[in-house]
């Protein structure tokens, strides 16, 4: 039973999802991925949001590019938590995605990552941290992921 | 019968709007309007683009604002020609509705026109383009209003 | 008990974060809401972060405007969620506070909702759906809620 | 007899427009491609745009980049339909292009599509959804083509 | 006989381009000034710019906002100097105008100014500028005027 | 005796600034060019600035990156007109340049061209045309570049 | 003796830089301030620049907009920090302000503020630091200052 | 005994940082280097601020892209000054970074420097102008440093 499910618009975003894909892999929590897009598969990717949380769902995570519809239209059909992942786009960037993204009129909240991969990782570690509301182990492995991190960190030897 | 639909995502996007309707009142052509929301109301979307045609719509014109997902949306459910408007918005000044209504993917086109009240009128004149390809008369009308304004500027008189 | 805890950079942010303030009265859930200055108050922003769960706090909101650091900040002090609400700027009409809350390096989420108003409300909304995984009731609330807008866009009719 | 009329400002934006011209060789529709510059060839630009018409034409696409007025120029001189290309640019990445063809004052429409090739392919297909609204045969094609788009998204299988 | 010809897109330039306009009658330097817009008056433009220099014109100043043609649709017209003014927007502030007015392709050159008021003001003075580099009178002109700009600022008080 | 005075703010500006080197080649016009710098070498600008029209120059270019200085401190010691190019920068494309070059304060005008390369042929170009406003040889040798410009245009054929 | 030398490029600039006046005031440090417009007075800059440090000058604060070149060319002259306060414009909001300030090559430096009157307070506090890295009476204020702050927002009683 | 301290946020930031180091060991200037990020390691920042002093800090310099707080919580930090450099970003190009670390609220200032290594090397050199208040020695070698400069460009000699 998978409570995170992950939707892309295209299969070139995997690139970049994979840095999701990777922390919870680490984190061994379970997820679904898959490639729906907004408007190409409109009637499928409304298919999938309704019939995800019979399977477990509870967060969705939705990467998009350019007119990045994908985490706004599935926040349109649930009453879940979604997080939005703009993925970087060759001409401007990124910021056609992230306002795309982030731009969310009143009513319909999508929880907005950084453009790109470092957006994507933090993406999956929002999504455990939600989880992590009401899981106190998945909580207790966070507390340790930033633990490690801030070691790592105090770790470092600069040569200059 | 209405050859031209147009959507927009809240009821205070008719102030701008209506530069399109009144357009279309001078070239006495029928249209439809009405306020449906690609986040608020996903499936009156759909249903309403697939109605519409079997009213006789042939051109949609869409007017959304902030992460504007409207045109786009309507355009996944259509295969006929879908005109976009984005809404001026307060913070951005509408450089997120522009973008989010240009950047289509590739497959799924909207016809993107200026920011605002400049890109209502023109979304009226455009789907009149659109129908004048197939009619003689609307064609005929259009030539005359570029010819009207053609004449204006030539008569402004400047007091310099 | 609070299980939202609300922080904002500056009082003159409240007139932004009360769209937070008001959705959360009309869904009857309690929070506490504070003026706590990243730059300005730091060791209290820490030491707030640190003890709001021993309060019951959940999630965090956190609102700033300009070099917008607050939400990640009380990122960095937290394994809870954090939702950063983007405050509108005079000059640059809030992209400074878009960029400096949304471009979050990885490791550290944050949930970023649009500049200003709407996203003032909809970090309320998003901090409800994020308890609503674990709670029945909220999320039943938030269904009756996207409901209810729809039927309100449904019955609007357009004076055309 | 070419119902589609491509134009460009450059011989280097043929890379781009390509994609438009392969998309309209993959639905076997007629069309004539040309380099005339709105700055170097103005006249020339006028000559044939004028012409076009009785040679068939029903619909403009027009590519140019950086202060690109190509498009424009084009709708000044026709009231059938313009589409506009944006070409990606080195400097500002399009968006000089795309505020150039996108911002056009009230009277004299383009429909703008996305920056660089995605635009380009967009512009061929929302020529063929023009020249559709009155030719079933072309509508019939474009329904098709979305099917199979929409039915190649599902069959990806993502490895993860 | 007028040196200096001002063209505008629109009526409502005028408020800007009275700047240059005022700064021409302080210095008693002749000039004509017309509204032509490149998108509504296209072939006007051409006639107008291919007859003005018979008429004694050695500089145009071109004034226009959003797609803002009309500079680099005056320069394609004549091998004369052309100095563009891009118009300050509702939505984009200019930013629109002076993208299209500047990024201009290689071959076909634009002066251009400032967006707004200031740009108009200097487009006047370039424009003598330009004259003064074969008119000594003017040069002179220019000279006490920078001087008289010069000792203006030497004199402010400052009460702090 | 060199009509045209071009000057960089540094050595790596030449890679950009050839373009307008190259052009002045063409059209056998002397020119003299310098590398001094607004910031590091701001008395030696002045100097040079001052001394070269008794050397014959009649028109300044002035190349310069970043904080894009040196055209507007140019024309703040000059009567003569001066055009700017705005060099292509790592991070902010020229964006940087841009705005420094062409946002002059009412007063002190820079005639801008586009960001690197295209900018830097057509201040070559511009130059010339400034000459030409007082030099029939000039004038004409600018009409056969334009003329050789639109045939060579008129003479592609694509391979589409 | 005034440690602290302020230059504003414009008289209307002093609505700006009077935050940093009233700070200095309540500060009780002695300073001058002045116009003086890098385009329009440049060798008076240039010889104010050079006089200050023998009336005592230890920083100096220039405040400018648009082509904002006064605080580069400031510390084009001197050897002495140079804080830059980047003035709110009418068209880009200051970005054109900014992006000229900040941008500085390498080799001279300027420290750059923020847009407006936060930037034009912060240039008096940060020119203050300075002076406080060799002054104890100064550094003890800003602590107190700091102290006060925090205090401040420390006794914010929010009426929510 | 090391009067400047430079922080920066990630490993990866050395490769910029280090064009301020080199300028450092260029003066013979004592300084230490650390990997400290604001939102991984917040206690361990503030305690290295606190203590820094201690060990002869007078001027620190804080390195950090995308939502660059670093340099900003440093500055909440210490009342001494704190000179940033915004990192340059792969997606957009450190516009994040930059309007991050300059954007700083009133009461709490930040010197900002240009993105990337400009800035670094001219964070290094500030930070020297500094410590110069109130050192003849590094004054001097500043004013000397300066001289090579302009040396240096004098000494160029263009090939045209």
């Amino acid at each position: 039973m998978s409570k995170i499910s992950i939707l892309m618009g295209s299969q070139s975003d995997l690139e970049t999802v994979n840095e999701a894909i990777n922390l919870l892999k680490e984190f061994k929590v379970d997820f679904e991925a898959k490639v729906l897009s907004a408007h190409r598969t409109p009637k499928e990717v409304a298919a999938y949001v309704e019939a995800a949380p019979k399977r477990g769902t509870r967060v969705f995570i939705a990467a998009a590019g350019m007119s990045a519809a994908l985490a706004g239209v599935v926040a349109a059909h649930t009453a879940l938590p979604v997080i939005g992942i703009p993925i970087e786009t060759k001409n401007l960037k990124g910021l056609d995605s992230l306002l795309s993204t982030v731009q969310m009129p009143p009513g319909i909240p999508v929880g907005c990552m950084a453009i790109g991969k470092a957006g994507a990782k933090n993406a999956a570690l929002f999504a455990l941290q939600i989880l992590g509301t009401g899981d106190k182990a998945i909580q207790k492995k966070m507390v340790a992921y930033k633990a490690k991190m801030r070691k790592h960190i105090k770790s470092i030897k600069l040569k200059v």
